[in-house]
């Protein structure tokens, strides 16, 4: 594993695991918020902030979801890395379609930023990362967490009037999160890295049986929380929207494909035609990603050709009890 | 590769191999013919000869399936290897479900065979072999000229009246086998075996327009050929039964699922239900093959867990022209 050891770029880190794979050193956390009060740190800001993002990460693509729907481009750039990962770690080719410079510092490498956040880091380098311009820091490199604070701290710079988080259903959200984590969102990774077949089998089972009991639960409404489009529909998007071409086959989560599941692919759909979302999903870097950075899974980084997947074929789910954000129902700006 | 070099098992034969991959010394081709004539050497007879499978290798599957619908179990004895193939080849292991000893001599390696049938030999050790008992030697070990055999030359010692390659049909069926060998049957392997994406994306796309064609052709008719089952579809049954299970996930052949076409998965549970057949399917020795006997491309050799798949859900096919032979018609021994 790659990762930074007291801010040394390490290609040897297993060494510093413990026998049963853990890390002996602490890893470094930035876990800061932005928030609206006078007293804090990190106030919102337009132009203050900038997130870092690879268009194939589920995790950064919650806050990029996010991002798009609040109407927050203008205020908070956005710098992509490319989508194939080596032993150098993300890294900055703006040669390469869809990827960007570093738009803040010029930089290569994302490690080199996580090291000007704390020269003695400690950890995994990865994204999505929200950088704070002005203090030249890491804000946050947890996407539940910066997918919150774009949704609740930015409500005076965002363009569009969208509560992905509304009184009366954060409780269900919270739950609905956590709930999906780690059979789905985690559930992906555990079956897709496991090198024996108990945990991979298990990973499996858990993964489908989550399936099943939200495609159920999305028979009679028409988000996840309930009527309103919240945090949870994002957080499961993008495990979904990635299934069928990447985790289905590269990861064998083969049980199903998400396009035979009666309300979980509408769901899909529905979300992907809401405005903001399509320009958000760039299945050219998630497929390259996949399939070239794990020779451990796919050692001739051939790239699967398939499916061809209509997301833009009708839903339906507009019969369903729940409307989209009106800011959203009448925009159409993809 | 592993194979037979005069006689000697090499696990070293890719030096065999010129510059382009070719062999350099001619393999040795068993490709004798039982034929109903009293001048062959060799002539049907009841228990005169063995067939030597794997329940995984699709090839030995389209002689398993002829010896099942012509009714020639008791004529023809089988030996099943076991499917997870090493460096050793195919081998017996009798102890493992699914698996026999070697029938007719007891030997431990399907190679021995080879070896005892020409001790000079120099080439693969692949399965179907058609043994014969009385010379001590193979026949044939390939599998569209065993199915011929099977079909056509073993018509007094059948069970069963069933032509599986009927006059007014040969042109057709020769025509067919050729034709969905290269894209399909062969197809599956050139996109899995594929060590560079520009020839993985060539067989892909060349399957997949072929399965395309072939599934707007049983629109219309029952048959590959028509109206009558015939050897051409048992070629194409022993691809397709392994398709969603094997090839679409394993081969990375992801386009679509062949239960996603409308009238390819119908024609294949229609197969499937026909008599004689569905015991010839044995998915877990597909399964454990395929995912555990190709470390470059599944280097953990995990068995994927999915589908789960119904091939006895209702077809419908017999609403279309054609019927099924009248004595598999009747029969129900499944």
């Amino acid at each position: 594993m790659n990762m930074l050891v007291d801010g040394e770029w390490r290609t040897d880190a297993d060494e510093y695991a413990d026998d049963d794979g853990s890390f002996q050193r602490q890893e470094t956390t930035f876990r800061e918020r932005v928030r609206d009060d006078p007293g804090a740190e990190f106030q919102p800001e337009a132009g203050r902030y900038h997130l870092y993002v690879s268009f194939a990460c589920p995790w950064a693509h919650r806050t990029l979801l996010t991002r798009s729907l609040k109407g927050l481009e203008d205020a908070i750039g956005v710098s992509v890395v490319d989508p194939y990962r080596d032993e150098d770690g993300w890294q900055f080719t703006p040669e390469k379609d869809g990827c960007t410079r570093d738009r803040v510092h010029g930089v290569d490498y994302l490690r080199e930023l996580y090291v000007r956040a704390d020269p003695a880091v400690t950890g995994r380098v990865t994204v999505p990362v929200l950088w704070d311009t002005r203090e030249d820091t890491i804000v946050n490199n947890e996407s539940r967490e910066i997918m919150r604070m774009l949704d609740t701290g930015f409500e005076e710079v965002a363009g569009r009037d969208v509560d992905l988080y509304p009184e009366g259903y954060r409780e269900e959200v919270d739950r609905i999160l956590d709930e999906i984590y780690e059979p789905i969102n985690n559930g992906v990774y555990r079956a897709g890295f496991a090198t024996e077949q108990a945990p991979y089998d298990e990973a499996v089972d858990d993964l489908f049986s989550a399936l099943e009991r939200w495609n159920d639960v999305l028979a009679d409404r028409r988000y996840l929380a309930g009527d309103r489009l919240t945090e949870a529909d994002l957080a499961m998007f993008t495990t979904l929207v990635r299934f069928d071409s990447v985790y289905h086959t590269h990861f064998m989560c083969n049980r199903k494909l998400i396009r035979e599941y009666d309300n979980l692919w509408p769901h899909l759909r529905d979300l992907y035609q809401t405005p903001g979302v399509a320009r958000t999903v760039n299945m050219d870097h998630i497929k390259e990603h996949y399939y070239t950075t794990h020779p451990s899974v796919n050692p001739h980084r051939i790239v699967a050709r398939g499916p061809d997947l209509d997301f833009e074929a009708p839903h339906g789910r507009d019969e369903l009890p729940g409307d989209r954000p009106a800011a959203l129902a009448a925009a159409n700006d993809d």
